[in-house]
């Protein structure tokens, strides 16, 4: 991810900000203006807003590791439905470890599955095969990214709505 | 999504099910078999693993539920870096309030910044705006499937590889 700072700051909020402290804030403004003194050419690519606090990661990385264990999830889930439905003594033995191991960390729970007996052994395999076949080939990419997409217009819509129902409300009583 | 049951089962697993398993557990084969014996033409559109328990929602929305938190977090980190670096008495305010409001509900977040005063309602806004360009621009959808796919790959490699080398390793003991 590119690293440096653009402010995306509407025409309602350019009150908060004024020129300077814009160029202060962003790095690659400051070097345009350096580089400008200096009559050198310069070529900038400054496109994302910078996000601290991730080290050597990134955002998109952890949104990975919780799908990764998401999927595992998923993967259980699927397993355990198909089992039910045509071999009740290894469903039996899944609900039963299951109940007994926590699915926070769900690596550790199939190495744990995998250590159980030869019978875990398998269902562990199968989960590892389902939770990869779901990630690469079922979970729906493009409908995440529009249901997110969706989600944020809706909440944001909705967040300020309330806002200025409530403010005009107060408005319309004190205006009595 | 597809609502149809279809078992991955790769070869080494076949053990686990018998033939006449797999027609019960995929209600798609049973049907097939049942429209072959009466003759009559059939289409099945039969792709994707049955996930159960998510009702009327999906794997996809509750992944951009959390997203969606995800995002607003992100938000803040980026206006508080922003507000860091030109405007100390904002970035105050915003530690101030967020040492005393949780983050765990991104929205009432929001929806309580925008109420603290008129100060806070402008930081608000501004971390509604910023969470919406972040999911919308800069956030890496694709690289965010790649990490995903490779994770999955790397973790299920590591589990089976540590799983062989550990039996190995006994049975290596025992034939001493």
């Amino acid at each position: 991810m590119e690293s440096c700072t653009i402010l995306p700051i509407s025409r309602s909020l350019s009150l908060l900000s004024r020129r300077h402290d814009r160029d202060e804030a962003c790095p690659c403004l400051a070097l345009l203006r350096v580089k400008r003194r200096s009559s050198q050419p310069t070529r900038i690519h400054c496109q994302k807003m910078y996000v601290p606090g991730f080290g050597e990661g990134s955002p998109e990385r952890k949104a990975a590791n919780h799908l990764h264990k998401f999927f595992t999830h998923i993967a259980v889930r699927i397993v355990s439905a198909q089992l039910q439905s045509y071999n009740r003594e290894a469903y039996d033995e899944l609900t039963e470890f299951l109940s007994r191991h926590s699915m926070n960390d769900g690596d550790k729970f199939c190495a744990d599955l995998m250590r159980e007996s030869p019978r875990h052994q398998i269902l562990a395999l199968r989960i590892l095969e389902v939770r990869s076949a779901y990630c690469k080939q079922d979970f729906e990419w493009d409908n995440l990214k529009r249901l997110a997409s969706k989600l944020m217009d809706e909440a944001n819509t909705t967040l300020m709505r309330e806002y200025v129902l409530e403010t005009s409300h107060v408005e319309t009583e004190s205006g009595k």
